[in-house]
């Protein structure tokens, strides 16, 4: 029931998966019994492959995450986290509401050991192609160092099993490249990186992300969720300045809508949120988060997603890494 | 001596500065005085006009601020900021290294009373057209709560007493708009805003910056510095990304070079340092920093904001006005 095409696309999605998948994993849908029967009435797939869990209840995009669970017990997000919980599905995917889902996934699934805070992540474009992956992306504020050292750790990990990124360079977001840049917290988290076995680069600063200056880049979550959505508002900022110039003359006006053309199709590129979700990582388990706005494409990527993590079983490598660090 | 053409956009900004002022005041240019007659010898400017303050030493743009404040003490910047202190000049305008005018501006000319950390921030472009000031843009890392409440105060009064805008919009940037956001600083920030005379409209997002949802956005010197430079950095992002585009098929090439200019046109339109460098906030006089790549006609305009910060007796304002808050 997540997102704003619920469940339309949610189950559009889990078909074209399903086509996808050559029968390597079956899907079951979390929801409302009827609602989703009925929406998935226009679609035929044998029924071993495509279940119905039934939840009574839905947490809307507005609700307040912890509220919210407390007081819908049986809501989509929590049925289908205990069903995993439970063993009788192995990952968990939603485009519900950021908030609950990983509340939820911490609550239900629980903390991998010696994992302080679980989190999620962005990825954002860069100009070379392959994205940088912002941890923590607004989940957890006022870290400590070993936190954020704790992000470094389970980014690094993701992006090598999941986008085969053998060495991820890691870098810690900061006010300068010097070593003795940034305050306690930030000072504390460059020496725990620098002891560490990861591919730690140093110090990074913000006009590094977009540039691909690192694979992770490590921050704490309320300078990521600011530069997240900082990022995210470009686009529109950017339609509307081609708008401007465009009112400048003819020559301008026609300029200008060849430009804002081109700049769409670069910025549908670049949206890598669409080409999968963000996991949850630290959890005992597989949960991923994707955007209110995703399109069955989306969902499909989730899910194929979700599957390559389980394969690849990216929660049990997370507990070896942390394990090791802190062993 | 300060930017990345020093002296020759310096004093050709000074110059066309001085034809601009109809004789309101006078320009003393300060560095060692044979390069800068040497330079000067080009122009035709009476000599009550234009004056130059002798300084044999520099500080380059990569010494470190404070190790080359103490051992250049004759340097163009400390040599300028005492003749502001001692009143031959009423104002101090450099586009040299940020992180020595920003310390020397604080040690040499004092702090304001009532304010603990002396600020500068950034005038950021957005959607509508007037521009944003982050605050604090890098200055100050580690805030408490009545520093932040202070970059609101300072910045409110900036932009009335030189923008012209009458009730400046404060923001406070947060994960969230709810009140309930944010970690221990923030939170008790939000209190200091909501009970103080500002125009506070409450807590920002990280996309309200470019939207134009407030004339004042306040946050950490660590997060300002992320966000500053991450928005530095999307043209250069933006380029490559047209020219990836670009290289998809010929149509996309002439779509491709086509949006490049208008971009370029556009970007060029959003720098608003450009239009005047930008103040440091909170210390007993005017000193206002300027780009390293700053054009004659950026110190040009950095000049006339001096001048205009000087008429509007802008820092007296800030004292006033901090000590109606603290008093």
């Amino acid at each position: 029931m997540g997102g704003d095409f619920a469940p339309g696309h949610v189950i559009a999605g889990a078909v074209e998966a399903l086509r996808a998948s050559g029968g390597r994993f079956s899907v079951a849908l979390v929801g409302p019994e009827e609602t989703v029967r009925r929406a998935l009435g226009r679609h035929s797939i044998p029924e071993d492959l495509l279940t119905v869990i039934h939840a009574p209840e839905v947490i809307e995009m507005e609700d307040s995450p912890m509220a919210a669970l407390k007081a819908k017990k049986e809501s989509s997000i929590s049925v289908g986290l205990r069903a995993h919980r439970e063993g009788s599905v192995q990952a968990f995917v939603s485009a519900g509401n950021t908030g609950a889902v990983l509340s939820a996934s911490t609550l239900i699934l629980g903390r991998l050991e010696g994992v302080g805070r679980p989190t999620i992540g962005a990825l954002l474009p860069t100009a070379g192609g392959s994205p940088c992956l912002l941890l923590d992306a607004g989940a957890n504020v006022d870290c400590k160092a070993r936190h954020l050292f704790e992000f470094a750790v389970m980014g690094s990990v993701y992006l090598r099993e999941v986008m085969g990124i053998q060495r991820p360079r890691v870098g810690l977001l900061n006010i300068g490249e010097e070593e003795s840049k940034g305050g306690e917290v930030v000072l504390e988290t460059f020496g725990l990186l620098r002891k560490s076995d990861l591919n730690f680069i140093g110090n990074i600063e913000g006009r590094d992300i977009l540039s691909g200056g690192a694979d992770v880049a490590v921050c704490d979550g309320f300078v990521g969720n600011a530069l997240l959505k900082f990022g995210e508002s470009v686009p529109s900022f950017l339609k509307a300045r081609f708008t401007m110039y465009a009112q400048r003359s003819l020559k301008a006006k026609l300029i200008g809508l060849v430009a804002r053309n081109s700049l769409r199709s670069v910025m549908r590129d670049m949206d890598y949120q669409e080409h999968g979700g963000v996991p949850v990582l630290g959890v005992r388990g597989v949960s991923i988060i994707g955007h209110g706005g995703s399109t069955p494409k989306a969902f499909k990527n989730m899910i194929l997603r979700a599957e390559e993590m389980v394969t690849r079983d990216v929660h049990s490598r997370i507990q070896e890494t942390v394990r090791k660090h802190y062993g």
